[in-house]
């Protein structure tokens, strides 16, 4: 039942990320947990978007062992189940090659905080995971992925700045349940096609003041949020 | 009766800023004013676009507080109350995060006038607030906001140039009515998005001969102008 | 009958610029003239595209004269009449504000062909008008406009390089028809952005060659043409 | 019968040109061959795309001579046919002027692999012809652009890299079979846009190590592969 909803939510994050242009053919995917059951469910592996349903899906555990589905799943799922392991307030998780994330990925840059826009979502640049050493790569590639992605977030809060860049490869980004995933990818999407903007404008733009890179994060989250309507969860 | 007309403008004008890509998400907002009545009309905090109603919109005064309503304001309603004060000629207001104004606002760079398409709607270049200081980040921030724009068109007619570009933020437009200040808020992006392109194939490109961007501003405004057909109001 | 089928094709002009994303707002104009009859039909002023009806275009002579119609023709009338009379080959005209070759014509340079897209279009780079004086602007502006687009073309054939960019303002196409001008200002664009990319990725691109130039425009233009299928008309 | 479906297979793969957005107006061209009986299907010339049917496709043989159909083919069915005789193991051809991969080719660099993205498909840099004689475009041009692009694959596995610029002309990508060809030339277009951007935000970005590029290649090729799902062809 519990298992049902959650494939459901999947389902509609990675439609989410094809309805605003985050992915293209079968890049990309993402994933949700049920933190009491222990489990994680996936998109399957090169699967067109336009054709998944809900019962393709992938269940697997924590560890990453498929328990439950006939299709293999999403090669990066050793890299989801990391993350779920290691940062244990994240529901879900989405990864894409979106265009202008997967430029900074490239540049080998973290996303600076140019503004508000960036500031609303993610509360600091976006970081950069260091280069991936060559036996990382041909060993356990995708659990190495999210060995990475751990090592940049020593010292951040992953719910306060819920993405991340992983070099020379592309975006993951993560939420309380996987449509806030997605949601985060979009909004790091935009936020990286603004940061390019701007530094082509201006190649010595100063990231935002901390003063009102706070006020705009913490407009939207947390006990002081005075953005949005009345809700139970934030 | 009259404030029922301008809700449905305001909705109108909320919708158009969406039809136009200047805002994703829930970002963004458009405003009017019943002068007569001193109330203000606003889009509704962090609701979807697409779910917005014209009775869901909040009505204010022009202090910034709600009159009517059942859902939270726009956060940013105090600096829409702040600028129908300051300008008395304004009848609605649009604020966007629209990519190519915003990351001339990251920039920290007004957009110069370099043609015919800027010109025809806004009479110099499009201002660029002062940084705000950290006691106006912290204090009363949206009412800030509003007043670093006045201070901007210090000298400036605000119905000449009918946008401004707010420092690591966004461009606010304005006009005679909320549909007005949509359209304003469209033409400075195509205005941002073509300076951009302009710096980028010539980065000493200047601005526009005075002369010329008279004659178009005045081809569209004023008792002069003879572009499009006569109509009662300009 | 005969102005009345130019009616109907100086309408799919028009629209064919929307179509192809060439126009926002009221920008822009196409029109069409009839040799014999000595007479232009162009689009009203500053009517919105999707409300236009071939019925609303307006009939003016070669002097820019109005001869029929109940609506104000567009303002650039005068520019299209002067190059009618001084291109007797063309029988259409658009104008647009298409975005990357209004950037070139602010950046002030001509769009150099830096490929075949470009050579199958254009024998030689689009040309760039003189900056008009201050008493051409406050003076007949819009006759000027055509006087300096006519000697940007001094030694040069109209029907090989059928269109222009007007300094600090944007492109004007055409060709043999109303459609095939709107296609025209299409593949301006085009060949625009490609020029703008390619400068990007390479300031010191040079131009294509004379010989593979000539062989792409042959290839598709004259009694040697040997692209697309065989027709009366080229 | 066998010729009946390959005539599908490339009207869908020239569609598929359009609804991925690499081709404009009637630039561009897809084609398959069949092997056994030594025919190639390819698009007739300077057609609409919106207006082809399967029965408008030319037939030719290995040589490029037409064996049947009422239309004239594509001008570049040489450049096809000579690709067809040097490469044995490509099954279809793809030929585009999309924007990114076109501004590669107009500013004479090959498009280096900077991300897992250009390395899922390509293994390694997309490789760009040499300029071509005067002789060579004056005298068999279509058929001297195969035969440039196989003097650029000297040393290298067409299969392995199924892609290349046209000196300032544009992509030819190829595959297994026509829509292979066409989803090789949008993974190149999307390629060329990662790595155009990612040179913006840093000249000096670095292509992938190999060991990277390489996993990525052989988790998508080849018998290692553990992308995706089982299937009887690759």
């Amino acid at each position: 039942m519990r298992l049902a909803k959650l494939r459901e939510e999947v389902l509609e994050a990675n439609l989410n990320l094809v309805r605003r242009g985050l992915v293209l053919s079968t890049f990309g995917n993402a994933s949700g947990v049920a933190r009491k059951e222990g489990l994680i469910v996936i998109k399957p592996s090169g699967v067109p978007y336009h054709r998944m349903k809900s019962k393709d899906f992938v269940v697997a555990d924590l560890q990453g062992q498929v328990v439950e589905g006939r299709l293999r799943p999403s090669s990066d799922l050793p890299t989801h189940a990391t993350l779920y392991r290691a940062f244990p307030a994240i529901g879900g998780i989405a990864h894409t090659h979106s265009e202008y994330a997967t430029a900074w990925s490239q540049a080998r840059k973290p996303i600076p905080c140019l503004g508000t826009t960036h500031a609303d979502y993610f509360r600091g640049a976006i970081p950069l995971t260091e280069v991936m050493t060559d036996d990382e790569v041909a060993g356990q590639y995708e659990a190495s992925t999210g060995a990475v992605i751990i090592r940049a977030f020593k010292g951040l809060d992953p719910m306060a700045i819920p993405a991340v860049l992983v070099t020379n490869h592309g975006p993951f980004a993560w939420g309380a349940d996987p449509c806030e995933a997605a949601e985060n990818a979009w909004m790091l999407e935009a936020a990286a096609r603004m940061a390019f903007l701007t530094a082509a404008v201006n190649a010595d733009a100063s990231a935002l003041g901390r003063t009102l890179h706070d006020r705009h994060f913490l407009r939207k989250h947390g006990k002081q949020a005075y953005y949005g309507q009345k809700k139970t969860k934030n």
